[in-house]
């Protein structure tokens, strides 16, 4: 089952997604809902994030090519992740599919996409087991990790690298059902793709990271993580670019870029 | 003013507070409110987080002494920073004035406190100037930043250092109308006086924090900026301790520590 959330002349509703029609629904995912008789073309309607994010985690590194990738391209030395520490991404930051990513006018590049799979976090949940871990998961996402080169590499944080506003794209469609670690994601610009890597290529799971959390941490509905990156990040972005997030599953997570004039 | 937000019979409002009277307000003080007729004793209502925060800034590393006394303590080679990169922390593990700080049974420990005054931003902002930036802000709060020192070195993030279940006490109200340049903030534990610090030392000031983050994000209604922590953060936290954060105008702080069972 694929949910999304739409507007329609300022009313926001979930809807369930078949194709191009969507069903709206009476309620949420998240708690309950049932379907209602209106039925739309999905094109008709104004696509919004697939959910209001409360807290937003993220893996960063979580593939081998993809720090292979980085200190290749960079001249760097990261070494793999020896444990599943958790980041952190700001919700300042989320765009639905169909808006533009904006690169700051005073940004030196590249600025790179980071295409990545999002569990969706369904149910309030503490000390799971790797067995149980998956049981909170309401489905996945997709979400597009921009990162700004430059900042990443000189600021003490990730925060204008990671999470000027636009930087991350998120959507377009919640997927229930999946095996997370199965997936195949992949990324296009400007109708090329540039990426194509299977999410069996974690470093650490899904399971892995969500039961390691909820050691610490409660995990809330609509609290999110996003599962990392593999392989190169390339092309880089420019303007007029178009950048997709791809999974079959999910749908096709697309925005234009523009760079803002100084 | 001090706003705070009170739960009473399970219905939640805002209040006005002056000293120990309570007056509810109809409505928000990040929309519009007023006054109404109804008064309470402080003590009889259930004190909640002054507000529903969204995104959570902190400043991180702002003052030169705390940094100093770090390098000292745990023999590290911390430079200052040299400019004013932004951190985050994470919803999760905000608590309000009165619950208990929980330290995980399998923290090794040092937990230490750090007394921070926190600016929360009452007015959508975008391209701030220094000259302009407090006026997006409502008011100042308190903020404890609870810190695990052996994970906050050990781990690639602060995520279990900083972010924990009940790791970010946030509180008791919002004071308007301070220079949040000028502020003493005290700490004490179980009573005894830990350490005060004037908020005029900060390396960077609330207002080039709030324009640069401006620079490249939208700030909301109900964002909040912790800004730092001067000098030594000792003693060490252990089970049955009381900590609080105090400034004259604001109020204190109030949290007891207890220590997960295994």
């Amino acid at each position: 089952m694929k949910f999304g959330r739409f507007e329609q002349q300022g009313r926001i509703f979930f809807g369930s997604v078949d194709g191009e029609a969507v069903t709206e629904l009476d309620g949420s995912p998240f708690e309950s809902y049932r379907a209602t008789a209106k039925r739309y073309e999905l094109a008709a309607l104004k696509l919004l994030l697939p959910f209001a994010p409360v807290n937003f985690y993220c893996a960063g590194l979580n593939y081998a090519a993809h720090v292979e990738w980085g200190n290749k391209r960079k001249g760097t030395h990261t070494k793999l992740p020896e444990k599943a520490d958790v980041g952190y991404r700001s919700l300042n930051a989320l765009i639905a599919s169909g808006e533009s990513i904006v690169i700051p006018a005073d940004s030196p590049g590249p600025v790179q996409f980071e295409g990545e799979l999002v569990a969706v976090i369904g149910k309030t949940a503490r000390h799971l087991s790797e067995a149980d871990a998956l049981n909170c998961v309401l489905g996945y996402t997709l979400g597009n990790d921009l990162s700004e080169r430059t900042w990443q590499k000189q600021d003490r944080t990730l925060w204008r690298a990671k999470n000027c506003d636009t930087f991350k794209p998120l959507g377009p469609f919640i997927a229930t059902g999946l095996d997370p670690m199965n997936l195949i994601i992949s990324v296009r610009v400007n109708g090329q793709e540039a990426s194509r890597y299977s999410t069996s290529k974690m470093l650490f799971s899904a399971q892995h990271f969500i039961a390691r959390i909820t050691q610490y941490m409660t995990l809330h509905p609509g609290d999110m993580i996003w599962l990392g990156t593999d392989e190169a990040t390339e092309p880089d972005l420019k303007n007029g670019d178009v950048v997709e997030i791809c999974n079959d599953q999910i749908g096709v997570l697309r925005n234009p870029v523009v760079r803002a004039k100084g």
